[in-house]
């Protein structure tokens, strides 16, 4: 095991602030790594889990429901050392020991008989800087903390090579949907051009509701939040940014772009109408909450909000709070996984199956080997100004004559095509409130807003117009 | 490496027929494998391969295009040493060197400098005898076989661990999409209970045909055919064999159960018309062809047959020439994969990421880690006749009075019950053939069976009954 401070690894003071080597690197002709504690045939893995909530109990079931078997996989029986938990005497799973119980989670992290970290506590800090020192130390790690990888990922990813230490988190991107292991290891000789995917399950079940039931985003809400789908404050949820830290993890491993999460356009569901549902039926789509991200070569696109797909491709119909991840790649086209993406057993499941990646890794000799290979590379993002599209767009207006050539005036003037225009009901007398909708051509999205910036200042519609993007999948 | 006839290992005669170990057990405690050849920092992995048709100029061209970055994954650069192929002076992709072809396998199985046999020749013999030697030679192999994996899959693997190498399949089972790496990896910890799978490509893309632009079976194949999606002779597709061949792949891995696979319940897709998918749309379903695995303990059930599943299941919509296996784990819930189950590229993306993953484990000195673990036992299957699903079943008759009441009496004593019964348009005058259609409660086939064969011998029917299954999915 590396001790901190030995001369044979460049100094990374455990818990120091100084950002480590920002760029992760190949290194196919590196030395081998330090030795690590024991190279030996079938001793035990010791494990030091941080947090045992819902997730790490899980954990502690599906390793002692399944020993024999995890430990004929690994190449070694699997033994969880010490739990670092933040109050000792609270009820727990009957498979955590609480002889192995600590309220400090730097005491696990320094123990020299432990070979692998399981984070399962969240949450940015202390995180970050615990699964920094154990790496530091020469162990192992394994994470489901989609916050944590969304904001630390590229640098964490770069000190475990640097460490030689493996870093899994099947766990951080989409819960129990095994979309990190697919994207690195099934698309190892393919170029992925392009990730549509359903990364939120409370917005997918809130949207499936409100499309099959009829229901307002208000009521969708209150039935997730009773079910147990959405949390009493939804908006990391519902305002698209849970989605965005995935769809920054997924990037990192599809095209290998390290992208500031804060940089993503994000837009939510809350404003979204059962009008719009029932317009977008009509047109043959339906409207999904979609992280989509691109490979353009030079940049990348990537952005989260309501899209229009059609109603009858495979991912609308993903329902409920299922997720699914589709991947274009060159050579494989079109591929998706899809399954329970959050929830404390399936989250388990993917961390379990890390586990016993890493803990092969260290038993064989060969830690490190997880990560070796993966080069990131700063990656700017494409404006959403410059994005090209098909758009939805709903215009509510007074119904008086000449309305609509107006409309597709501004929108012809900005040099958007329409395709097909749609007005809901018959005239009302008196100039009563109807829909326009609109379903342009590909055009570009600073066009589009051009138009519809010269249309909300001609005063003509009754509120802002709703864009929603349309995407072919 | 190991020379055949080396004392330090059990002789197993390369070639000999006798068969090798039939089960493949784990053994965490076994000793460390053989040296191999080098275990050397760096230095190339190479590879063998067998077969130079679409698939393997495919490896060829994915090899040559990424090598930078597959050397990197792999931790060693991977070079192509020798390629078997049938005729020397056929048209080959630019990335086969014409150099390193020859026209005997043996040379390339018996070559000592190489570490990794890829075999894409397809075919059962000599493929598994050849496999077979390269594995008591100490050599990794690959293949995309997915006859050889059904017929001779147990004791391929139980050779493999025996010899402590790889073998790795990936495009063995479903072409492009990365369900044998899922169900080893991701399921590690989970018990897998059921397996819904859309397995062929030709079938998925007749049935699509057949259902939305209702052509007949016959003009369906034709257009297949036409565009390279089936054979001029289909059988292998259409009577649902290939399906068959995977699906006792998938049952290995899932379910660890050996199974041989001429024992599977086996129906194809001739018999279907446009008729019984339009009245599957009436009742709300769609109907595929599905490969279906349950493992029920001590027993374990397979079939492959055309399935009526709800219209708007997330299977109903994979369209097309592309596959999709749904996967049920009890803590897992469901997680399904689709993407381009046949095609050379998809398949030589599968055969590509094996290679990297077999040349990792050489190039770090633990070969056999992928195999390492694989338990397999004998399991029967469960007869079709004690199978219990529910049932559609259409009934040409002459439009006498009482018939209805007949047909429903027979099943009423078989003990089946009926959800739904619907005749079609109006009696006729004279009696001409109308068709009922049912759809039964949960049942015992062989109850169902018995009420079929009552009403045959009654002669009431203007031709044989249709029995399809509706699963749940």
């Amino acid at each position: 095991m590396t001790q901190p401070g030995d001369p044979s690894e460049r100094s990374l003071h455990p818990g120091a602030a100084e950002p480590p080597a920002a760029s992760a690197t190949t290194r196919p002709s590196a030395p081998p790594g330090p030795e690590r504690r024991r190279l030996r045939g079938g001793a035990p893995i010791q494990i030091g889990l941080l947090g045992c909530g819902t997730v790490g109990g899980g954990v502690l079931r599906l390793l002692a429901d399944k020993s024999a078997n995890l430990a004929a996989r690994a190449g070694a029986p699997l033994v969880v050392r010490r739990i670092a938990v933040r109050e000792l005497d609270k009820q727990r799973v009957p498979e955590c020991d609480p002889s192995l119980l600590t309220t400090d989670p730097d005491a696990v992290v320094s123990d020299p008989e432990i070979d692998l970290i399981v984070e399962v506590m969240g949450g940015e800090e202390p995180a970050r800087e615990l699964l920094a020192r154990a790496m530091d130390r020469g162990k192992g790690v394994v994470t489901a903390n989609k916050l944590l990888l969304a904001a630390h990922g590229p640098a964490l990813l770069a000190r475990a090579v640097e460490r030689r230490v493996d870093l899994a988190f099947e766990g951080a991107a989409g819960g129990g949907i095994p979309i990190v292991r697919n994207l690195r290891e099934s698309f190892a000789s393919d170029r992925v051009e392009r990730i549509v995917a359903i990364l939120n399950g409370t917005c997918n079940y809130i949207l499936t509701r409100m499309r099959e039931g009829g229901a307002s985003f208000a009521a969708a809400l209150a039935e997730a939040q009773e079910r147990g789908y959405a949390e009493a404050d939804p908006t990391l949820d519902v305002d698209g940014h849970d989605a965005a830290h995935k769809l920054v993890v997924l990037a990192m491993l599809a095209f290998g772009a390290r992208v500031a999460e804060g940089e993503v356009p994000v837009e939510g569901i809350r404003a979204l109408e059962e009008a719009d549902h029932r317009h977008a039926d009509r047109f043959g789509y339906a409207i999904k909450h979609l992280a989509i991200g691109r490979d353009l070569g030079g940049t990348v696109e990537l952005r989260v909000h309501p899209t229009l797909i059609p109603r009858r491709s495979v991912l609308a119909n993903v329902s409920g709070v299922l997720n699914a991840v589709l991947v274009e790649g060159r050579a494989l086209g079109p591929s998706l996984v899809y399954g329970r993406g959050a929830g404390d057993l399936p989250t388990a499941v993917s961390v379990v199956a890390d586990i016993v990646d890493v803990a092969r890794s260290i038993a064989s000799g060969v830690a490190g080997m997880q990560t070796r290979g993966i080069a990131l590379a700063e990656r700017p993002l494409r404006p959403l100004a410059e994005v090209e599209s098909r758009y939805y767009l709903r215009f509510t207006v007074a119904d008086r004559p000449g309305v609509m050539g107006r409309l597709a005036g501004a929108l012809g003037d900005a040099g958007v095509s329409i395709e097909h225009i749609v007005q809901e009901g018959e005239p009302q007398p008196g100039g009563a409130s109807v829909d326009v909708v609109m379903v342009t051509h590909r055009a570009r999205e600073g066009n589009v807003r051009a138009a519809l910036a010269a249309i909300d200042s001609a005063a003509i519609l009754d509120r802002p117009a709703r864009l929603l993007r349309i995407e072919a999948v």
